[in-house]
């Protein structure tokens, strides 16, 4: 069974994962601090509807990713703290957007800003975020940074459309959603890296190896994702399971799913995931019919296999602790569980 | 009476203006092939959407200051219309945001974006305008530039937000009032001359005249929006009359009015500024204390005086064509009528 391996690979990377976070300690910090000095307005209430998806127990796995991109292409700077808020402030303002298109219920486990404050509230305070990113982007005097994190912000809004635009009508095909997740996942894990890249002026080679890092670690991310709405525990996900099936989205599970189903199975699925919510026991049908078919385990070696793609690409770089970090990195991606 | 004033003003520079608009009128075309070619996606809906808002008629005003700035500052290259695009982009994007924030009725004559295709539409399309316009602006290999822009993405959004809190509780100063006017209008009219003027590679002084005159029109050009939503023509102004007061926006006439008029009138503007909608004879109401406590006229005059301060910060140029007509222009803010 896919959760029995997935519960004991988890097992199993605890503890080097417990080692790496270890070691990333200090640079956690000092994203931390660093998030804090760079996010705030003058408005009290923009700090307020931001500090709330901004600290909200986010992984820090973008700024972490620009960090150490700057760190393997050999940059030694203390101002890469302050480049590394960028993606974290993209990646929340786009959380705000994300919460008010598909009326999401919880988001890390709190009630969104747009529930709270209003939908108006989410739209400026996120457009404020978006900007406020760019502009941080644009003091360390390299165009290509802010090109590639403008050009970024236009894919996610893009792959939110697409989304948008197929939600509830099951017309998917892999390629589609392969589409969705570079523009709306991947790409910003991808940027993370090579913006770091950038700053420590790592030749082209380094950029690419990097940045094609974060790219299939961002594919392999949402790939996860997908899975935990049908295998995750809803408090530890911080949202209830079955949220992504509720709001018809189109996920590698559903994908699959639809193609090996039996004429019978893909009908009732169909008419599920247009229908704007989901009962318990159609969950439960749903899932058991991801895992009969070999969604499940397939999305699963999906993932597998690109992370394992994505760890090759480092191996242009100079053997590191940095470089074996990234790796284990990397694998968590694969256990995490929320 | 005022608005005698404004008609014959109207009358007097008819003339002047359509000499202007025939002096300008190639680079207003050039204006109009380059938004048509950079603002398309992938998507044919995001184009829908975007070019539901972009050729709705607008006045096409920042992009032609834009061009006008790099020309007073000498650059003679084709390229200043690409970037002359960036800012009417950003006006169009938050345009898209801002009539999903105030559940505006009509825009440009036309049933807005969020009211065609919802507000994730309208909010996903302006993210992606948004970005587009700031990786249009990264394009020209001068951060300051990129800088600029997205420095006025975070005020427009910032002013929005000052406005939004304020709705509906009459506790506006002039003070607060100029606050939100140089975010969410001047910056954006200011920051268009800015990148003319950075392209064109002007000295540090002309830069500032250009800017600043930018800022004072922009300011100008919002007093009229303000005096508009009294005095206009429902048709030619493409939205109804009464709008601003309708939603309780607190516009420099209310501001006066409210300082200016009787207790009891005082009590009654608040009470209709915070009921959400205004019944015709209400309308009639306002408008009429408007006028006899003089804050229609006192606007009026504000605006006259900063569209004059606006010329005299073009006084720094050696005399030319482009000069007087960008007086000319500044004039016609103070006379447009819609």
């Amino acid at each position: 069974m896919v959760v029995t391996l997935i519960q004991n690979r988890n097992k199993i990377s605890k503890k080097a994962m417990e080692e790496v976070m270890g070691f990333f300690e200090p640079d956690l910090l000092l994203i931390e601090n660093s998030l804090k000095k760079h996010f705030a307005s003058h408005i009290s209430f923009v700090n307020q509807v931001s500090g709330h998806i901004l600290f909200a127990g986010g992984k820090r796995l973008r700024p972490l990713l620009t960090v150490c991109a700057a760190r393997l292409c050999g940059f030694e700077g203390e101002d890469i703290y302050d480049l590394a808020a960028v993606p974290e402030y993209l990646h929340a303002a786009s959380l705000l957007h994300d919460d008010v298109v598909d009326g999401g219920e919880k988001r890390r486990g709190k009630t969104p800003a747009y529930k709270l404050w209003g939908n108006s509230a989410a739209v400026l305070v996120g457009d404020f975020m978006y900007a406020r990113a760019i502009e941080l982007a644009t003091r360390f005097e390299d165009i290509r940074i802010a090109r590639a994190i403008s050009k970024t912000v236009a894919l996610m809004a893009e792959g939110e459309i697409i989304q948008l635009l197929h939600a509830k009508v099951p017309s998917f095909d892999e390629e589609t959603y392969f589409k969705v997740v570079d523009r709306k996942t991947a790409s910003l894990i991808s940027t993370s890296c090579r913006i770091g890249a950038y700053l420590a002026k790592g030749s082209r080679d380094k950029v690419d190896a990097i940045s094609g890092y974060g790219l299939l670690v961002g594919q392999a991310f949402q790939l996860v994702d997908d899975l935990l709405d049908y295998m995750a525990d809803s408090e530890e996900l911080g949202k209830a399971v079955g949220t992504d099936l509720a709001e018809g989205k189109l996920t590698l599970p559903i994908v699959v799913g639809l193609e090996k189903a039996s004429p019978e199975q893909r009908e009732r699925l169909k008419a599920i995931l247009s229908q704007g919510y989901v009962t318990p026991s159609e969950f439960k049908w749903v899932k058991e019919v991801l895992l009969e078919t070999g969604a499940i385990k397939y999305t699963y070696t999906r993932a597998k296999g690109l992370i394992n793609s994505a760890c090759e690409r480092l191996d242009i770089f100079p053997h590191s602790e940095i470089m074996e970090n990234l790796k284990v990195l990397a694998g968590y991606v694969l256990e995490r569980r929320k």
